[in-house]
């Protein structure tokens, strides 16, 4: 499967870090993990220093003492480039490494990340290191793949040293060519910003705004830049790996801001390994959120987000205890059951491995509080414990490797529009709420979904497989996409668009036609009106198929066009009674344009009224409860502390303790079956 | 009228940017503005860049193609100087002309207005283009006047560059000739701050507590200086297009901090043009006020602001559509009616000119949701279809030109109180309470009032013609000012004075003195005692006229002198039963000192008391409806979405619709009398 | 008594500025000193730029006059060392005195404290102008003593100029000898941080997540550093200034962060001035803390940190009127009756000796709102008035002067833990909690406290004295300071210490062993588990001794170990029924572990269960007042704006008043009375 991972079996793995500990503990340590089922380690993303201890002098003795005993312990290793975290000599000797902020202050050693993607001498460093790297390390078998770098864009996603500065002008002599084209496509006449030197430009410095506002068109090639940026520094390690590698796998991990995935797999990276950690949703200054608010799910929307990238992928740290650092971001301590119940979770989503961060927790530095399996006292704990259960679990299911998590709804997303929508508050910010409607709306009922990264290279079988797909508010809606869509509907498809879509080019320009743009023969609709609902205005309403349903933060006043049909009307505001919800049937499909951002509440409306159903219409399950499908087997993963009552109407067996179930049946506090 | 705009009658405009458009639009455009009573069209405020392409060489060549077509069109064209957006080779190359932060970090290319106002590199570059324009196009009759830079001091009204520095150090030497003098006005013998050379003295740059933090006194001095950066950097283009300009008139538009327009009204600008976004109270950022906030009457507030510049001024620009940057600020779009209620809300308040922004709304930039009349598409809007009744409204009743807005209260502000009060705690937030309070009370008991720039130079006569004057908490007020309002009490009027009166100087120190200074023998008090109303303590009230009236925030506790009366008593807190309100009858007036702030209940009592009535006792309106006269006619603004009935008790003519109404009368949603 | 201030009777005291005022009030300044019982001003902390005009250049004439006078005049004088306020001159030539922002931002001259502590060119700038100062000045009788500087570390204790980056460099080098030894310390092995130069080494500039955060180790470092700069920058001075003062005292002024008390006492400063400001906890942008707050005995606090440094003090600055800067800081006035009450509450704590800030309030400079006892007008005041009853009340107990503050119940405090809880939110915020806690309940119970700084030269003589302490979250226990309080509890004391105890050692790491740590024999106990309480969550009981006491924040679920006994036992969450509360008996006492913070009802359970009593059993006090004792005498503090009425179970003599009182007696609003 492509840009998935390949694994045989479900596998555990830890992150491991022998540079942390004594010697005498190393033995121990691996022959402790084999006893809970670990069989891979993931090690060296953070041990520069220690392989480089000063300029152009190489030592690989540290890893070359410890990789024979993981040889002879039999266990499996991902090895890593140690890129995020040069060392202190090339810090404070090249400060052009360095990483700035929009006033050029650097950002100097003492966290980690401190370095920039551009700097000619910093990618001449990660080459070298990388390349001796590769070319001593790939001879040992036990190497099993190599990540590199670690968690790219996670510190920051913004850059602006002087490197990052010239690149960016070379970024935008490649994508324009000419200075006046440039000029034409970024609207530089506007405010008399005409370019007419191409020193002239640079990223978004310090202006009467404050840093990092510029011009929007300009603002949204700059994260195309960033991730330009990011994904040749990405590249240029994997193409160095890729020669000596033989079939390794190559991947990195996390997803993170300004960085496009879809072409980081297209750059040599295999598949991408997700760093799952539940209990962000849960740290201490995160306000409750009352209630039903999913929170308990948040991970669930992050691997749908990660699956989008790779089917089939790995988790390279799943939450093992209480994360913090200690200056800030402290969370409780993961309950009994949820380490198993998260492990499940990402299983559920698509993981066919999951590597626990980490295996002790350390006794210094920034993350003494990022807890691991095994407390500072290295005694046996609940979470040790726990962890025999996972072993057991994944051995009893372990041939759903391979088989990836199944859905009949996506939800269309794209880096246009993401990333034109972060400093674009009259689209961005619709896109966040309607996606959280969708979502919980789409939990609670039962009913799996994907998010489709959409591009001009998807392939419309990529889309045939969803009987209804969502694209929230699409401002950016190029003629190839509309095309897609187009016979994505003309084939069968049921598709779902809402306010402000279309009225965008590429570049974050709203050109001179109506809206909704190309969407608007596919929908059938024209936008006569709009507007944003002010605070203290009451919430707006739109009557359809009898239902009185909320049509929140933003309104498109619509007359249908083009064939299109009015089926739902305002309630409310100066346009009472006008079009809100305009349908078009299209060959065997049926597009619906909504003139407002999607509520859960009016998700459930589109979810009931274009009959899209839970997969297991045989099982009922309250909300408490998520449901995934990978392959055959049905996985239902409680995430709330009290025990819950699902109904089976049909006898099925549950994989993890070979039960045969059915009727009503109690699902233990964060609990998990898996069904067949 | 002295800094009025004169025109014969009331007159449309509107904003265009040819630049940003195709050739092929412009004709089209041209035409249909006529259509709709256009008249008048701003051209070229942000377009240097196209003028001057490269350094000293010019290029008018554009506009004299655009101004040809418009002369052809017969459309009147209010031109530009282009100062407020630098072109991109200028600021690059010259980086002294650039605006620094407090740290002196520069403000780039990017937005607009990175530029200071005081580097003689930038000042020469205005100079030049500022000549070389008016030589050129004041040739064209079409033009009838010029607009200045734009909106000066509106994206920041600071200044640390090191020409400000230096202009500083000069502007202080002017005005203190030594530094013995210096040091003794500042009273840097506080804290070891004596300077004892001028190159030590510098704008409030980084200091422990921070940047744009010093001295009070010095502050004080930084905001005139500020202010007399930007008055002679106009008046530097003021004088070179006077030169050829004949009879057309020079303006620039808005009113922003640290600028006194009074001095630049005497400068060799002749009226200022204000810039009218009411919808800026309901941007999505603004929490919502609740009942009877007063948001919909807050471009009252600045119209009134605006009269006390220019009795007659223009509006530059009215909001045509909603407003918005991409990156901040998002607004609901104008309601029915309300583009039409504004423009007869501005033109109530005194304006004879009103040129909406823009023509069509922008396809490119950081403006691209400032919406105008017409929408990116240019097809036909509601926007424009009420345009249509704007043109109708103003053609029923453009006599008003030339007659001024009438009231018979004045609120006292002036330069002095309102700067210091900016970062003075102690005064200027109760000033900000207590002019809001007022204009509460005034407008729902529909009296107008204007805001009466108070100056040494201030004519009694221009006092004259207000039956009260309200001086909230004048804590700077001078001998000079003291006295001119003595006299306007004998004379017959009624002066209303607040806490905080008359203890600083015009440096802003508190000389050895008994409180309040120079208004002791004017209201008959001294202070013996004052106090902030801390958190969590009840709300003060005084006793007066059998009433019980809120003194909020801070009291001044009273003791009657110099034949002054104790009328009101404290209610409350530890100095229970003294005095509160004391009044004093000199000649044929009387004076009211009130120790504490003005709530909205609180100022109601005073117009009670005061015996202050509506100019039209035969109109009852709720408090949704704003009442205003110019000559000798009467606007109702209904500000509510929802129509309301008023009474009238005589018979009157609409002239807008040329209806004889009496009795009650139901007034539209957003609907607009203008009664005689 | 060590570290205290000998005075032979309570004495008045004032800060004066005789450089703010004409020579002609000086006179008539000094002689109503003397009236109101004021013998002692303060005088010349600010006045470095009068005495050296310029570089080099002495002039202390001005200082000789005033000095002339003072003597005529009887009056004693505190001389203060000017380095708080280097002068214009000094900040602008050499800028490498100047503190810094993290981004190396200079701090410039404009407010005051512009300066680092470290560079070598200030401290000889220092150093001369204090050598000068006290060869002059030692030669006046009426000066009984020096201040030295003045409020250290009060307008900021962070400091990042270049003299700081090499200073701590040094510290370093001077503590940890080798890099190695310092890598392996502070963990630098984390995040490839590791050192291979010493000038690799700086202070917490930016990194990627802002500046003044890194390596946690080094963070704690960095504080102790700059403590170090601290003490070595006042101890400089004060060796000079020893060297001539025969026995006057030196002092210096108020408590700020970053600053080791202790320390400092032990390097020639001998003992400590308070600055009590109680409305600080008034101030206008403080919100309203609701009924029984305790912000009226947030000065009570403070005081009982002061005489943990110094027993008995002098209160440098007593609030003497409404404090405020003009631009931020903005107090209600002293209600009547306040200014005798806080100073009778100094009285109370520990001061043998109250000087007021200031005689009169500033008429120019940042401080014209830190009102002093006179007004600007110089007139008198009722603040004035009052100040006689003080005079009278002083001169009735004069003699308790030599007498300390006595209490039965210790709060452990020490810099290793509050220093690395500052940025460590795992710990430093639960002391905070739980000391709040305690200090609630102790006040509202009656029971005098002391706080008492915990160091390895701690004497065990100095805890024995205390019947209880309380430790509450020492995440950081060395083995010395768990060996005292073990023989501390051998010898009969009761000890309570709270969850997050002992797993931290003195460089802040985790190290390999089971919580508590050194903690874990002295309390008979191991943690089992320990979680934070995430938002949302219900709060957490303890059953103890059948009641049911709040255990919030952060649990560390417990196992007796060592002998240690259960006895109280969570109720809710996932280890609802696990031990909570461990005792342990050693010898004579008794040690409790409990696995909470401390609420102030959980505080009020501990104070009940170890019969912790008030020491006047025969006064029945409310809430609203406060118990303190010195010597034999007790007294009652009334916060309240209202009289509350008190039970006396014997006769006892108000000494305030000379009136034997019995039975139920009324106490005036913020009444006082000395009871013996």
């Amino acid at each position: 499967m492509r840009h998935s991972i390949e694994m045989e079996k479900l596998t555990l793995g830890v992150c491991y870090y022998p540079e942390h500990w004594d010697r005498a503990l190393w033995k121990d340590d691996l022959q402790r993990m084999k006893q809970y089922g670990i069989e891979v380690i993931r090690l060296a993303e953070f041990s520069w220093a220690l392989m480089e201890p000063e300029e152009g002098k190489y030592d690989f003795s540290f890893w070359d003492e410890f990789l024979a005993l993981a040889a002879e312990e039999n266990m499996k290793v991902v090895f890593c480039t140690p890129t995020a975290t040069p060392p202190a000599w090339l810090s404070e000797k090249y400060p052009e490494t360095l990483n700035a902020d929009g006033d050029g202050n650097l950002m100097y050693h003492g966290m980690r990340c401190q370095h920039n993607l551009t700097s000619p001498k910093y990618l001449e460093f990660c080459e070298k290191i990388t390349r001796r790297m590769a070319e001593h390390f790939n001879k040992y078998d036990c190497i099993i793949g190599w990540q590199l770098d670690n968690e790219v864009n996670c510190e920051t996603n913004e850059y602006y040293s002087k490197s990052d500065h010239e690149a960016f002008r070379a970024f935008l002599k490649e994508r324009f060519g000419t200075l006046d084209n440039l000029n034409e496509k970024m609207g530089t006449i506007f405010w008399s910003q005409t370019y007419t030197d191409w020193d002239q430009i640079h990223l978004a410095r310090r202006s009467t705004v404050g840093t990092g506002i510029a011009n929007p068109h300009m603002q949204l090639e700059q994260v195309r830049f960033i991730s330009h940026s990011a994904v040749h520094y990405l590249a240029l390690q994997a193409s160095i790996v890729r020669e000596t590698a033989g079939d390794r796998f190559i991947t990195t991990n996390g997803i993170f801001g300004n960085l496009d995935y879809q072409k980081l797999m297209e750059s040599g990276v295999d598949f991408i390994m997700y760093d799952s950690y539940p209990n962000f949703a849960y740290a201490m200054d995160r306000p409750d959120g009352g209630e039903g608010d999913l929170k308990d799910r948040n991970s669930s929307f992050n691997l749908a987000r990660t699956r989008a990238i790779s089917p089939l992928f790995g988790i390279m740290e799943q939450q093992a205890g209480p994360g913090g650092w200690n200056f800030r971001i402290h969370q409780a301590s993961p309950k009994p059951g949820q380490l198993r119940l998260w492990t499940m979770q990402s299983v559920a989503h698509g993981a066919d491995f999951v590597s626990f961060f980490r295996w002790r927790t350390c006794s210094f530095g920034t993350e003494i509080y990022w807890h691991g399996l095994n407390d500072y006292s290295n005694r046996p704990n609940r979470r040790l414990e726990e962890l025999s259960l996972v072993k057991a679990d994944l051995e009893a299911i372990k041939d759903i490797a391979g088989h990836p998590y199944e859905a009949a709804v996506g939800i269309l997303c794209d880096y246009d529009n993401e990333w034109d929508g972060q400093k674009d508050v009259w689209h961005g910010p619709l896109r966040n709420f309607s996606t959280d409607g969708w979502f919980r709306s789409l939990q609670k009922k039962h009913i799996p979904f994907d998010f489709v990264d959409f591009r001009e290279e998807t392939n419309l079988k990529d889309l045939e497989k969803y009987e209804l797909l969502v694209y929230p508010h699409a401002a950016i809606l190029t003629k190839e996409r509309a095309e897609i869509l187009t016979q994505y509907v003309a084939n069968g498809g049921k598709l779902v668009m809402g306010c402000r879509t279309g009225y965008k080019d590429i570049y974050g320009r709203c050109p001179m036609q109506p809206m909704p743009g190309e969407a608007a023969e596919l929908c059938g609709v024209t936008v006569e009106d709009f507007t944003f609902l002010a605070p203290g205005e009451p919430m707006e309403y739109v009557n359809w198929n009898k239902k009185r349903i909320p049509a929140p933060v933003f309104n498109d006043v619509l007359e249908p066009a083009f064939g299109g049909k009015a089926e739902g009307f305002f309630e409310g505001n100066y346009y009472d009674g006008k079009p809100a919800l305009v349908t078009k049937n299209t060959g065997k499909g049926l597009a619906i344009y909504f003139g407002g951002c999607f509520a859960e509440e009016t998700a459930d409306a589109f979810l009931e009224a274009l009959s899209i159903q839970t997969p297991a219409p045989w099982l009922v399950l309250p909300e408490g409860c998520e449901l995934a499908k990978r392959g055959d087997q049905y996985f239902v993963l409680n995430y709330k502390a009290q025990s819950c009552e699902i109904t089976l109407k049909k006898k099925v067996t549950d994989r993890l303790t070979g039960n045969e179930i059915e009727g009503t049946y109690e699902v233990a506090p964060y609990g998990v079956l898996v069904l067949l």
